[in-house]
């Protein structure tokens, strides 16, 4: 998938979502902090990004200085299952689309490589973005979520 | 991680876990039919599973015809992030501790590379197999599991 522009005006700039952009991980870590996560070691966040399926990175286009504003990455196999990690849109530019376009980009991508089933584990308090985007909350008769901690 | 001789003696013949052997992708897909899954596209499982970190199987030992008893398959980006898919043990050799044995080698050889959290979806049928192991069933305040059929 290529580079798209983020059809939302209302951030006064220009965005761009792309896949193929390098993340800065320090920029990243800063805007996965601005939401309230804590802060993981530089080179075990390479390492995962590094073993990701692809990630998705949202871009207030600047030429000089341009800034992560969204973030999105996925792992799994990649034909029958891939899970999605680390959603995030910076506060300042949340309620405008942002974290809609970016799962879509997501999920556009993942259609073209033709993965079986998405999978997401979400915080208790945003469920609505996820169901108002055709997310199905599971247990429905059908799977529950487990964690360990290894 | 090495193979392991699997301890339990119910069965009646030596059984061999191990990561390194070859899985037969016929084998593998009779095994989670046995279980009641649907029969996937060899070409499919043979993509997801080189796109695994690592994959499990439980053999019968015998030098002619070994056969495959159990199956497990973690993706993931193997520092942050592991999921565990495909769980299954052949309803011939259920309940003598095969299930157990199996996670154990795919949370012990998590622990060798040092993975961070880990996590699965689980029938609601198996739950108590995974909380038996010590699994944490969620949402505990914390994350809820979605699914999106791409
Ligand atoms: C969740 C998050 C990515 C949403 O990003 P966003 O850019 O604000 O989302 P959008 O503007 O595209 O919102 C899309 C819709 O979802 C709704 N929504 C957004 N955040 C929501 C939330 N926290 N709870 C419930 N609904 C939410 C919006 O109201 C909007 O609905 P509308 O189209 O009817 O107006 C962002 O709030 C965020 O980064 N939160 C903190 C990190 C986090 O919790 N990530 C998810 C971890 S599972
Ligand atoms: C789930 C499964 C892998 C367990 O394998 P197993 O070899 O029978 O498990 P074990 O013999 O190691 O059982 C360990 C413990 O879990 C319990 N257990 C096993 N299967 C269980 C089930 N379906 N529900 C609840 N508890 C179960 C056993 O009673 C045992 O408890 P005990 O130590 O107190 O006797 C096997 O039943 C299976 O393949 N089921 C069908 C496929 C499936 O549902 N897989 C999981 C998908 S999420």
């Amino acid at each position: 998938m290529k580079a798209r522009i983020c059809s939302t005006s209302k951030s006064g700039s220009t965005l761009v979502l792309s896949q193929d952009k390098d993340i800065d991980l320090i920029e990243l870590e800063q805007l996965l902090e601005s939401v309230g996560w804590t802060r993981r070691p530089i080179k075990l966040v390479r390492c995962a990004l590094e073993h990701s399926l692809f990630k998705v990175g949202i871009w207030r286009h600047d030429r000089r200085i341009p800034r992560l504003l969204g973030f999105a990455r996925c792992t799994g196999d990649g034909v029958i299952e891939a899970t999605v990690w680390d959603v995030a849109v910076h506060p300042h530019y949340q309620g405008i689309g942002l974290g809609s376009a970016l799962m879509k980009y997501v999920i556009d991508t993942l259609k073209v490589t033709g993965v079986e089933r998405v999978n997401l584990f979400a915080d208790p308090d945003v469920l609505n973005f996820y169901i108002q985007q055709g997310w199905e909350l599971e247990p429905k008769n059908r799977r529950c979520a487990f964690c360990y901690s290894a």
